[in-house]
C-alpha cells in the first residue's frame, strides 16, 4: 500500500494568476482544484471578468489577493511586481485564448491554457510562432492526457505491445446539448455553440479535439487525411452537434472518430480502442482506473492503476494505492503538475526530468487543424482533407 | 417463473432437408440444432457433400435417412416422394446459395438460407425474383434479429420511445482473420476469404451484412447513402477484412458501421446503439440478454429478457423466465420458429399470426446491395453511392 | 471457428420418458429442450399429470406417443415393451422424486432427475442405497455444472492454479418470492412453500442446494460443518426465503454462503468465487460465458468459453466459438449429454469416457443434507453442525 | 454543465495540524490533499514524527512552517500561540489515536482522526466521554461515507424508497495481506499486524470498520447481535486477516458482512448492497459514480453522481458534471469539507447548515466495539454476541 507515485519535491509554491473563471464558470473551478491538488501552486492573481466588480467578487470569494478587470493590465503589472505571477492559466471561451495568451508569454510569463488552442487555425499558428519566440512554457489543458492509464496505454503502444498499430476507433459522446440549450441562455451552452466565441467547430472543437488528441497521444500516428461528416441535428444551432470522421494514418493504420452532444444517454463517453497485429486494448474516461489488454488470441485483462502490469509511466501518474479510485480532478492534476516540472525546471535553469510530458503547442495547432479540416471535409460532402499544418 | 413464450402449437413436424453442413462445417451444425431446438422439425434427408462418401457419412453421423451428393437430384427426387422434405436448410458458401436454393424453390420446397443471400447482387435480384414467383417461404438466418431484446428494441424504436432517431451507431469487429489463416487451409477462412466463393465482400459481406441488417432491422430506417473506406491489412488476402462505413438514412438520421476481422481481442462485438430526441439504446450480441435504455436526462436502466418492462415482442422469442441467459443457439432457433409458423400457416392454407417475422428474400437482396455499394464507395476512394436496389 | 467440442457419435436415440412437466410446470420444458439439443434422446412416453386427460392433452401438444397417468403403471409397463423407454426424466415437485424413481430403477431404467434428490434425508438415503444396488445410470440435474466455464473452474482448481483454498464465497440470490406468491395459487410458488412438497427448506433447498453443489463442484472440499441462519421474511410463510450460512471446510478453508428469493432486484444471481493462496476466481451465472481469473499480483482476465487459456473441460461442453454466447438452455443439455454418455456406455457395455461427469446419488444426498443442516443449525439459533451423512 | 455543489464560502483557511504521516507513511498524504482539495484548510504545523529529524525533514517536504518531535509539546505550544493551529488531523498508527487527540482536545483544538477510534474500546469510550466535554468538533475519516453515491443511497432508504430493510449484504476484499507482508518490515504490514498498535482486530479493524460503518451509515439500523468467524490464514499472524460475519438488526433486517486481507484478486473491494420490501441497491467503491436501484420488478437503473435522480445529498458532495468521475480523494475530501463546514459554524459562533453529516466519536466508538464483538465472537466459536456499547 506504499504510495507509487514520484511527486514534484517541495519548492516555493509557482504563483499563479487566472484569466476566466468567474462566478458562473465551469472549467475555472476545475481549473484551480487541479493547480491546488499536488500544492505545487499559489493562485494570487485573477482576472476573473472583465466586469470590475464580479471579478473583485470572485477574488473575495477565492481569496486571491489581486485582481483585475483587464487582462492586458493584468499582464502588465503582474509582470513588473517583484512577486508577480510567474505562471497564467486562461480559463476564457475559446475565442480570447489567443489574445489573452499573447499578453502574457510576450512578458514571459508561463501559460497553461485550455483547449483548444484558438478558435481559429490563423490564430493558432500565429501564436504557436509567438510563445515558441518567447521560450516561455505552454501547457494546453487536454486533460484526458494525464489520466494514468492513458499514460499506460501509450506506453505499451510505444513499446510494441500491440504490434503494428491496425486501427484506432476514438469516440466521445454526450448528450447536454440535445434540446437547445443555447436558447435558455445557460452561459456553457451559449458560447460553445457561438461560432464568434467557440469557432467553426461545435463539438468538433468542444470534444472532437480531444479525442482525436487522445488518439494521437496513445499512438503516436500522424494523421494522413480525413473524411468528416459534421451534423447540426438541433434546429437553429449554428455549429456541428455530431460528427463522424473516417482517419487514415501514416503507415496504413485506419481509423473512427465520433464525437456528438446529441446522444441521449451519454454523459463523457469518451473511449479509445487500438487494435494491432499482436494486442488490442481499450480505454474509457468514464472508468478511467482500467485499462483493457487482450492480446491475440489470449484473455481480455484489466489493469488498474497501480496494480499488476502496470508500469513506470503509469506509476508517475498515481496519488494512491490500486482499487481506490481516481477520477477527473486527478487527471487534469496530473497536466498541472507536469506543467510545474517544467516550470521549475525552468526557474532552476535545469532540464526537466524527460519522462515529463504535456500537451502544449504542437498539440495546440494540430487540434484547431483538426476542426478545420472537419468542417472543410464537410462541407465538401465528406471529402478526403489533409490537416492544414 | 412461468414460461412467457407461447410457442408453435404442436403438429407433425416439418421436413426438413439440408445442402452443406458436413462433418468439417460450422454453421450446418447451428441449423441444425437451431431445427431441433422447438422440436418443429425433423431432418430427414440431406446433400452434406457433393462427395457421395462424405455425404453418406455425414448423414450417417446424423442419422439422417437420406443422403445425396447432388443437391438437384435432391430437390427433384424429395419432390418426388410422398414424405418428401417441405423445406431445406441451405448451409453452402455464398456462391451455392442461389444455384441450390432455385431447385428447391421451384419444386415449392420452402427455403431457409445462410446469409448473405448470394454472392453477387445480380444473382440476389435474380434469385429473389424467381422466389417470390414461386410463392414459398424464404427464410434468411439474420440470426441476430431472433434475439428477444433485439425484437424488444425494435419494438420501443417503433412505438416512439426514443423519439425521432437521430444516430445508429452498429459494430461488429472480430479478430479470427488477424493473421493469414486463409494460408493454412482452415476451411472457414478459406472459402470466406475467395472472392469467387464468398462475394466480392470479405467482412463486409461475412458480418457486415448482420451489422447492416439488425440497424436496419431495430431501426427501421432507409439509407439513403453510404461512404465506405475498406482494408485488406493481412498480406495477400483477396477480400476486405475491415471496413468503415458512413451512413446517412432517409429523414437525417446519420451512422456509422465498423466491421473487422482483425480486431484483436474481439471475438462476436456486434454491438448496437441508437439515439434518438427522447432516448438512446444499446445491445451488444455478447451479452444479449440485456437491453440498455437511457431516457434524455434520466437513468441508463437495463431491461432483461422477460424481466421489468419488456414487452410481448420480447417474450414471443423467450423459452425461460430472466436471469437463466439464453444465447446464439436460441436467438438463431428463433429465425427456424418464426419459419415454422410460417411454413405451418402455408401448409394450413391459413395466415400465419402477423406478429411473424423473420428476414426474408428484401433483407437478402439489401444485404448484397450493401456489400456492393461498400465495394463501389471504396473503389472511389470513399465516395457516396447509393445501394443498387 | 471449428467447433470445439466432441460431441456423443450418432447411435440410436435413447427411449426416454418423463414424469411431471405438464401444461403448467416449467422446468419439464427445459428438461425436454435439454434432452432434444444434442440429439441423443427421444421422448416417447409421459406420465405427464396424475390426471388422465391432462395428461393425454400434454402428450398430444408434445407429440409423444404413449401418456400414463400413473407413475406406476407407466414404470411396469414400459419394463415389458420391447421398445419401452430406457430412461425417465422426473420433473415432478420433490416430494416424488423418490417414489417416482424407486419405481423406474427397480425395473433397471436409468433416471435423470431434478433436485433437490428428495424432500427428506431419510427419504434421500433410502433412494440412494436403492439406485446403488440397482445399478442404474442416476444423473441430478444440478444443472449449473453443465457451463463450460464452472467445468473449466473446476479443473483449475483441481490443477492446483489457485493454490490452496482459503475463501469460498457463493451466493444465490432471487426475488421472485419477495411478495406472498403462494397465496396468489400460482403454481411454482404454491408447491415450493409447503414443506410437504418442498421440503424443510425454502430457499435453502430450491436454490442453496445449487449454491451449495457448485461451491463443492468447482473447490473439490470437503464441509467440516456449518453454521446457518435462515428466515422467512415474507409473513406466513412456512419455509425459509433467505438463508446466511457460514461455512468451514476440511483442510482450513472458510466460506460464506447466502442464497434468497426476497432480494429486491436479483433474478438468478448465483454467483461463485474462490480465493487460493495464488489466485481468485469468480464466475457468475447471468454472465456464464466468463470466467474471470486474477493471479495474486496480477491482472483481471476474463476467460471465454473457447477463448485463449479455456482447456479441455470447457471444450467438451461447447457447441459453437466464443463469443456466441451459450446459455442455461445449453448447460442443462451438458447434464443430458454426459447422461447420455453414461447410458450408451452401459447400452454398449463398456465404460464411458473418464471426463464424463454429472451430479448424481452423492450430491444428491448431499445436497439434502445440507438443507437439513441448515434447518438443523438455525433452529439452534445458528449452532454449528455437520451433515448428517 | 454547471457546478452543482454548493461549497463552503470563502473565510480565512482553518489553520491545520498534522500529527504522524511522515515520509514512509501513507494515509497522511491523503489526508493532505483531502484538506486542500477544497482550500478550506492551511496546514501550518505538524509532528510528523516522534525524530524530530525526520520530522524536520517532511516538514521541510511539504513546506509547512512549524514541526514538533513531540504531539504534547505541539498542543502546548500551538495552543498558546495566536495563530496557532484550529484544527489537528491524527494519522498515526491506532494505538496512538487516543493519547494524541487527548492532547488536543483538552486544549479546544478541533479533532479529524483516522479510523478506527482507538486500539482498544475502553480507550475508545474514555475518549469520546473527554472529546464530548470538551465541545470540539470531532471528525473521524470513515471516508467512504463522503462518496456522493452513498450521500445518494442513505437518502433514498430515509426516504423509504426501498421500502422496509430485509437484507444488508456487505463486503471488504483485499489481498495486500495475501502473504506475510509484515515480515518483509514493509511498514503498513507491520504495524497493521500488530495488535499491540493496531488492536486485537487485524482485517476486522482496518476494514471491517469501513464496512460496518459503511452498512450503518447507509440503512440506519441498529445492529442487534452479531456471529463472527475469523481467520488468520498467514501462518505467524497475529491479528485475524479474514473475517466472515452474521448480522442482525432491530427490526429483524438480517446481514452478513465479509472483510479480508487475503482474497487474491481483490484491491478495495467494497461492496454494499441493501434489500428492502420495494427495492435493492448495490454500490461499489471502485466505481463509486455509479449507485445501482433496482424496483421489485423493475429494471435495474444505473443512477450516476449529478445524473437523472440524484438528489441533493449527492450533489453536496459534487464539484464536477455527471461523466467525469470522481474518486477516493475527492471522497475523503468530502470528510474534510463537512468537517470544515462544522469548524466553521463553531468559530462563527452559528450553528452549521443541518444538512452537513460527518463520522464522529458515536461511529468511532461502535467501531471499535464492533471489532471487539468479533473477536469476542470468534473466541466463543462465532457466538451471536452484542455490541458492548
Amino acid at each position: 500500500m506504499a504510495i507509487t507515485g514520484a511527486h514534484v519535491a517541495r519548492a516555493p509554491r509557482i504563483r499563479l494568476g487566472m484569466v476566466g473563471g468567474g462566478r458562473d464558470a465551469f472549467i475555472g473551478a476545475v481549473h484551480r482544484i487541479a493547480a491546488r491538488l499536488d500544492d505545487q501552486y499559489e493562485l494570487v492573481a485573477g482576472c476573473f471578468s472583465a466586469d470590475a466588480e464580479k471579478s473583485l467578487a470572485s477574488a473575495a470569494d477565492l481569496g486571491v489577493g489581486r485582481a483585475y478587470a483587464s487582462f492586458a493590465e493584468m499582464a502588465a503589472r503582474e509582470a513588473r511586481l517583484k512577486d508577480g505571477i510567474e505562471a497564467v492559466a486562461i480559463v476564457t471561451p475559446n475565442h480570447l485564448h489567443a489574445p489573452v495568451a499573447m499578453q502574457f508569454l510576450k512578458r514571459g510569463i508561463h501559460v497553461i491554457c485550455d483547449k483548444p488552442l484558438t478558435h481559429s487555425l490563423a490564430e493558432a499558428k500565429k501564436l504557436a510562432r509567438a510563445a515558441e519566440a518567447s521560450g516561455v512554457v505552454f501547457a494546453l489543458t487536454h486533460n484526458y492526457t494525464g489520466y494514468p492509464m492513458v499514460r499506460q496505454a501509450k506506453a505499451m503502444v510505444a513499446a510494441g505491445d500491440l504490434g503494428d498499430i491496425r486501427l484506432v476507433q476514438v469516440e466521445y459522446p454526450q448528450d447536454w446539448l440535445s434540446e437547445p440549450l443555447e436558447a435558455s441562455g445557460q452561459k456553457q451552452a451559449d458560447w460553445r455553440t457561438d461560432p464568434a466565441r467557440s469557432g467553426a467547430g461545435g463539438s468538433t472543437g468542444d470534444i472532437g479535439t480531444h479525442a482525436y488528441n487522445l488518439a494521437r497521444f496513445v499512438t503516436g500516428l500522424t494523421l494522413e487525411e480525413l473524411s468528416a461528416d459534421l451534423q447540426a441535428f438541433v434546429p437553429g444551432r449554428r455549429v456541428d452537434d455530431n460528427a463522424h470522421v473516417m482517419l487514415r494514418f501514416a503507415g496504413g493504420a485506419r481509423g473512427m472518430l465520433w464525437c456528438s452532444q446529441v446522444a441521449a444517454g451519454c454523459e463523457n463517453g469518451l473511449r479509445l480502442r487500438v487494435f494491432g497485429t499482436k494486442a488490442g486494448i481499450e480505454w474509457a474516461q468514464e472508468d478511467p482506473n482500467y485499462l483493457w489488454i487482450t492480446p491475440l488470441g489470449g484473455q481480455r485483462s484489466r489493469m488498474t492503476r497501480g496494480g499488476g502490469g502496470a508500469g513506470p509511466d503509469a506509476a508517475r501518474m498515481t496519488r494512491i494505492p490500486p482499487g481506490h479510485p481516481e477520477g477527473y480532478l486527478e487527471g487534469f492534476a496530473n497536466i498541472y503538475a507536469e506543467a510545474a516540472r517544467a516550470i521549475l525546471a525552468r526557474r532552476a535553469g535545469t532540464s526537466p526530468d524527460p519522462a515529463v510530458t504535456f500537451p502544449g503547442l504542437a498539440e495546440g495547432v494540430e487540434g484547431v487543424a483538426f476542426v478545420d479540416a472537419c468542417v472543410r471535409s464537410s462541407a465538401r460532402n465528406a471529402a478526403w482533407v489533409k490537416l492544414n499544418l
